[in-house]
């Protein structure tokens, strides 16, 4: 039994230089719409952050996410170091305090990232991927 | 307007070094169970792919996939190469052979890959990103 067991796979994301561009890609070559389109500051995170979805996803389809600098911050520093690509994948669960540790991690605190939501990005995950956790709702 | 558009995420690929452990992570960590645990064999895949979903997943859920090499192959090179992580992203359409033609890539011929579907790996994409394309039933 895992007591806060992944309800869904909320997006993936991907680490892009050029926002409009990326954003211009994926609506004329797979239809995606923009569901959001953030600008997150504050020197932990410094980023512009947009969800694209299927236009025919109903309520709860996994989202794309683009991710691009707009100053320093980890994105800044990833894209510097790696260029752009994959970057993480999200899991939606119940409680992102009590998911983390659960994942072994008793150190990373949660913090709001996008959409106002509750995330985690555990460490000790294995293979290299880097795995967001978050909530529905903020608390 | 995009004549073929994204009908959902299907999945989204990590290439892992040993399969076992990875299934058994991520059911434990995070509750995935499996789905579908396939060998394909051939010179161009030579891969064992492991789908796994959230128990919580209805039909239709956005799954994570595994992919291990089993013999030489791309998985195998990929895995040599970078090491384990984050491999591509799946979005499913209505017709593999035109959504990979529209994506501007008339070269790609589509393949028959896991649980017997069509699919691509059109070139072109931008960001460094691995995308593939997937139908419902194989044609």
């Amino acid at each position: 039994m895992t007591p806060h067991p992944a309800q869904r796979i909320d997006h993936v994301a991907i680490v892009v230089a050029d926002m409009d561009a990326s954003i211009a890609w994926y609506r004329e070559s797979l239809g995606l719409v923009v569901d959001s389109d953030e600008l997150i500051h504050g020197d932990t995170q410094n980023v512009r952050l947009v969800f694209l979805t299927p236009a025919a996803g109903s309520i709860g389809a996994t989202a794309l996410q683009l991710l691009s600098p707009i100053a320093s911050g980890p994105i800044g520093r990833y894209l510097a170091e790696h260029g752009e690509g994959l970057h993480h994948v999200c899991f939606e669960v119940d409680d992102v305090a009590a998911a983390t540790e659960q994942l072994g991690d008793r150190q990373t605190v949660p913090f709001v990232g996008g959409k106002g939501r509750l995330c985690s990005f555990p460490e000790g995950v294995p293979s290299n991927v880097r795995l967001e956790l978050v909530q529905g709702v903020a608390s």
